[in-house]
């Protein structure tokens, strides 16, 4: 739909220009003056694509009498701050950041607050899944005055640093090989010579071979493709790490086949910040549609997502 | 006392150089383990002037075992990030801005806990007066991981957009001189024709002449002195304006006699995000050290101040 214009840095005043964010919205479930916004954060990829494969929200949409809003992130799809040169190098891939991201989707939620007749007190939901989930995590987080509570889905807001162990994400892979038949991971395993490496694993517990993880070969890589190399612990300084017990109004979901739930908050931390486990789930499945073959698991976490949504929802319409 | 190297832009990969950031550390009081650190948020100016004038700290750091830490705000006293070139254009300047100076602290604080011994755990409460006080406040917003309380003094946070009447400010520094006699306001008022205008009043309820606050004019000024603009709604997407309710564990206190008290927060807007109103003080008197002249209503103060701080405390040390 249409575009809406946030500057390119929003963290200083130097770059002062803007640029076309595309969002797509769906109204047509929406009651005017008191419905919520379910708002998709969205992640690495063009916003179509996470529009379509997001069949939860539509599938709530009418129960909630929610408006859907899906926000493209920032140099993916057609939201490119510099157009085509946004990838030609350091100066102009600099805006390439969660904390960006961030920022774009609170002005663009106050944006549409202020320009639709009736959303100016409808209280707002983000929810996002994998990378998305950690910004719909991070959004409420970090702007609990635009959000009033999030569903992460499948969101690895623990897969940095020495937070979580390295092997686990290996060992859910080799357990879900497991399942699918008896010796199945045990011959993945064996065959390893004759595949290239893939990642960090202790090659005892799982099945793949024995390899370290390498953060300095990493940060040359990241060095030589894109000019920069990554920080290791500013986003525990950034986001808190395991240390976030004073957020509230947030779920956690996540699926037992996922590897990525080895990153994620498996736990409920608080009252209100919850853990939903989905035994039977691959990554995000919650955030699907409907489908006739889902498991039991899957259908009781919508359930409840939506029940938490809804206490947000009413609790958020009374506090103005 | 020895310097630290943040970043000089948290917020980008592309420039990656740090700088010397200035911060002092006082040890004396401070228990080893278990007792907490009280971190002044530096405001804007040399952090050897606010450590002089913040004796609140040096007051109360025996009765907590606390460490004092007083960190300067980047482009201020000795922490400039690019040397004598820092203010030498908008490119230069452009990494001053609270949120890196946020940033600063943050990462401040946790290379503290892990370089001093027996600091890990202790409980940090940030302090802070007028600006810094804005910054003490924000800091326990964005980073509650960070610090569990604030104690942010005088602070205006509401001083934006249009958040507060904009003639409270002159309509306190009227009540202020009508305290100092009979006549005084209205002599100040019928003088101004000699004087050259101020700033933005009614005219009508003050001792000011009418002015109209001209937003276009300040941000040519900002333009042709500085080469960028001020942004007006950002300080609310980024801080929250007047909706700040689902954060915690912050004091806001204020003089009566303060006209920087009408953009500050004078009301309770939550059990934990406490106002405390002192009558008879000035812009953040309960910050300066004790004094036999002090009013009742500033001792008082104080002694509030001291009892919330240590229930964060208590609350922060059985947290881990």
């Amino acid at each position: 739909m249409a575009g809406k214009l946030p500057r390119i840095d929003h963290f200083g005043f130097d770059e002062n220009r803007t640029f076309q964010q595309r969002y797509l919205v769906a109204d047509q479930y929406w009651r005017k003056d008191s419905g919520p916004i379910l708002f998709y954060t969205g992640n690495e990829g063009d916003i179509e694509w996470f529009c379509n494969n997001t069949g939860f929200m539509w599938d709530v949409a009418e129960e909630l009498n929610a408006m859907l809003v899906f926000a493209e992130h920032r140099y993916y799809g057609q939201s490119l701050p510099f157009g085509n040169e946004s990838f030609s190098d350091s100066k102009h891939l600099n805006y390439l950041t969660s904390e960006q991201a961030l920022a774009d989707f609170a002005v663009l939620v106050e944006y549409l607050k202020t320009t639709i007749a009736g959303a100016q007190h409808s209280p707002v939901i983000a929810i996002g899944g994998s990378y998305g989930g950690m910004l719909a995590a991070w959004f409420r987080m970090k702007y609990p005055h635009v959000v009033a509570g999030a569903l992460a889905a499948s969101a690895p807001i623990w897969q940095f640093g020495d937070l979580v162990p390295c092997g686990t994400f290996f060992s859910i892979v080799t357990n879900d090989f497991k399942k699918s038949g008896p010796g199945c991971s045990e011959s993945i395993r064996n065959s390893w010579g004759a595949v290239n490496h893939l990642s960090s694993t202790d090659g005892v517990h799982d099945m793949f071979e024995p390899q370290k993880w390498d953060f300095d070969a990493l940060s040359e890589e990241c060095y030589r493709m894109w000019g920069v190399r990554p920080r290791l612990s500013w986003m525990l300084s950034m986001y808190g790490g395991k240390n976030i017990s004073s957020h509230s109004n947030i779920i956690f979901s996540n699926g037992g086949l996922d590897p990525w739930s080895a990153g994620g908050v498996t736990q409920n931390i608080t009252d209100s910040l919850v853990a939903v486990v989905i035994p039977d789930g691959a990554h995000h499945l919650d955030l699907r549609g409907r489908n006739p073959l889902d498991p039991k698991s899957v259908q009781q976490a919508r359930a409840m997502e939506v029940c938490l949504m809804k206490e947000w929802i009413e609790k958020a319409r009374h506090s103005h």
